[in-house]
């Protein structure tokens, strides 16, 4: 656990908080979607919240963590789904939200402080502009630009840019090392992989550079259909027309759209699935066009609701993604949900057979996105879970069939993602972080070199307390 | 031919040119880039040039012309390649250039008048807000808008949005009507496929709203390989990298760019295949990155070339598409050229096995696209022209091996696109110029309706005087 009370002399005069409550507050995420990480993590908590102000209280901080030996857990907006930012040893929870800074806007990039909040990157790249974000979570209104780096993978905008980890969507990350004398590097390029999506176990964002595209005011647009299968391909030949702009593109499963979306219920009855669309202005013409040629009803336009209507609806985003899944956890506390990906150019004929085999029992979300260059999509099926067995054996069957499984389910970098440890940012690690103090237990490949992941065993980081994982 | 005195009588007041040698001029675009169209149509000639200040005057002469029975055959700047404005059967050559004015500026598009030369409105469009059209054609310096949407289909920035028969990519065009009392028709929708290329056979565009994207000061780049294969394998991985912003994608075979891109040839090896690219700015990282990963060698990127190295050199999109075929007809008169579709997902593998089977005689121009949602690539393959029968018997061979082609030695919509006649521009012909008056000879299903498209017989239009064609 190392020597807090000499951190705290170390650090003296920057903002800490040590009340218990609210620091246990600042140590979570949205791990409870997921009833086993809920069951794992739920008493997780740090010792004290560091909120520097600046990147030279990020260097001072991580300076005295490695001579005191205390772990550092760094954090967003806290808005992840697998305990990402969740201090599993104690010690630091880092909440870099004061670095927000947002600078240096040019056509087609802006640089910003890792605590800059999305929306808000947005409100301000847009007003002097014209442009926003290529990609946000649905937690655009919370979440930070620097944990949806280190702690996620895509989202809204990725219909049109792929995903984070693509060539070309982070132009640069300047990183601070948790060394005796802190180091501070701008990677680019290949560099970027290295802490791109490593949870903040290798080293601390401070500042970010992104591409910017276009800002539109986006229309949001429900459109029903009489079985998934119907609303699939729409969505599907949706995604594959080429000069409609859209910025998401989302299909939810009958009854879901109905029974979870509880603002928009009264344009929506509970036997349609639902196409969630996000248009640019100026292809609602083309859009209106390939809505009639598939004889597709719409049954909500935002660019068409009145002031009244409009009054307490959720944006689109915030029907997408795991905003879904979220609004699913408010109607009923007891589903969790999985992360699927439906291989192109396959992705249709599986998604109706997944269908066919589970019933109402995973009912299905899907996101179109651009991968590798096609158009295909994820899942983020709802599961009405009964056991962590049964949950299992979901995942394997989705597997079986050719679908891959992100599990949404497990705390690790290789649990959580591709079954495979980084070498690139393992590496990273022994040079930014020699005494693992940044974020422990996530990356298996640090923690215990020898486990096998492809065991099929569930790894349990010792340093949580060992009672409490029973 | 119709009453061509009574006409001039008529439009007294508008601006009119019958001098022989300047009407003669106007009355041909790059149709001899094809030999077989050069013996058709090298004689052909309107009677008179005219030239409207104003969509009111565009009325009245339609107006005259139906009353006259004078045919009318419009024609921007001349820049189309399969005699589309060209006038078969003399008469009116409508110069449109007068429309020129850019107006309604909007985030996401603009109207303009079918005159406006593309290079000039997207100047407008950036001044005013950082925006330029999604497509255009390598004659983006000289060609009109309205001529581009009644005679192209696609262009720099297909790459990302496919081409101008995809929903979305016009979003209206303002059309008067040859009658006796001429109707102004604003079409959107469905009701576009009536005009988009259709030649003018069937009304005259007089103004376009079209959608706009981000504007960039894109960089030109040309990239070095020692074979087609890796060439073509390099396009087509960069052009899946969705994170990575290029407006333009082209491959082009040894030893086409060093003998044909003279002011470049300093840069490039006889023995080169070279990949052109324009890319974004903010894209120029990741691009690095990507280049590393291939082992792929830059020859060339406009950023970092001396002003005077820059001095004299052509944009990269004056490398592209048409203009690559016009560099070669600057340095090789005798060539001529196809242009071919390499479907998905076989494009790589079908591009290699073309060339394996034609070799110098038909040195390939690949131009990367979505098409459908897929990236993939046409062919504007150079021909060393020996016979017009070996020319049919090369392209019997590209569609053997399952690669359509969309012939450019035709002068018809028919034979030149897909081989088919389209029932929507011919029932428009019927209410939009009942008289036939509009460009005739162009639409083999309004001319000749009972000719029979897979009888493998090439179209002569009787209207051309007969003994031209001999």
């Amino acid at each position: 656990m190392g020597d807090i009370a000499k951190l705290r002399r170390l650090i003296d005069g920057m903002r800490i908080e040590d009340n218990p409550q609210l620091v246990k507050q600042k140590s979570r995420d949205f791990y409870w979607y997921s009833p086993v990480l809920k069951r794992q993590l739920d008493h997780v908590t740090g010792d004290l919240v560091v909120s520097p102000k600046d990147e030279a209280e990020v260097v001072r901080l991580l300076a005295a963590a490695h001579e005191c030996e205390v772990p550092v857990t760094t954090r967003g907006a806290g808005t992840g789904n697998y305990g990402q930012a969740m201090p599993l040893s104690g010690g630091v929870v880092l909440n870099m939200t004061e670095l927000k800074g947002v600078t240096g806007v040019k056509p087609g990039s802006v640089t910003a402080g890792a605590g800059a909040i999305m929306f808000e990157l947005d409100e301000e790249t847009r007003a002097t502009s014209g442009q926003e974000i290529r990609l946000h979570p649905s937690t655009y209104r919370t979440a930070t630009i620097g944990g949806f780096i280190a702690g996620g993978s895509g989202g809204v905008g990725s219909i049109n840019w792929g995903g984070l980890r693509d060539l070309g969507n982070i132009i640069r990350a300047r990183v601070v090392t948790c060394e005796a004398s802190p180091r501070v590097l701008d990677l680019t390029g290949d560099d970027l992989g290295k802490v791109a999506h490593a949870y903040g176990t290798n080293g601390v964002i401070t500042e970010v550079e992104l591409p910017l595209s276009a800002a539109y005011a986006w229309i949001d647009v429900l459109v029903g259909f009489d079985s998934l299968e119907a609303a699939t391909r729409f969505a599907d030949d949706l995604g594959h027309q080429d000069g409609i702009l859209v910025k998401n593109l989302a299909v939810v499963s009958a009854p879901l759209p109905h029974d979870y979306f509880l603002r928009h219920q009264k344009f929506i009855r509970r036997d349609q699935s639902v196409v969630v669309v996000m248009l640019a202005p100026h292809a609602v013409g083309a859009f209106e066009t390939f809505c009639a040629r598939k004889r597709a009803a719409i049954l909500f336009r935002s660019d068409k609701a009145t002031a009244e209507e409009l009054k307490g609806l959720p944006p689109a985003y915030e029907l997408s993604w795991n905003h879904t899944t979220l609004r699913g956890l408010r109607v009923d506390p007891t589903i969790t949900y999985l992360q699927v990906l439906y291989p192109y150019p396959n992705a249709v004929d599986l998604v109706a057979k997944m269908a066919r085999i589970f019933g109402d029992e995973v009912p299905d979300h899907l996101e179109f996105v651009r991968f590798n260059g096609n158009v295909t999509c994820f899942g983020l099926p709802i599961v009405r879970f009964t056991t962590e067995e049964r949950l299992e054996a979901i995942i394997k069957t989705f597997e079986d069939n050719g679908c891959p499984v992100f599990n949404p389910h497990r705390y690790t970098l290789e649990e959580g993602g591709m079954k495979q440890s980084d070498p690139v940012q393992l590496a990273f690690k022994g040079e930014a972080d020699p005494k693992g103090l940044l974020n422990p237990g996530k990356m298996i490949a640090w923690e215990d070199p020898d486990f096998d992941l492809g065991s099929g065993k569930l790894y349990l980081f010792p340093g949580i307390p060992a009672a409490e994982q029973a």
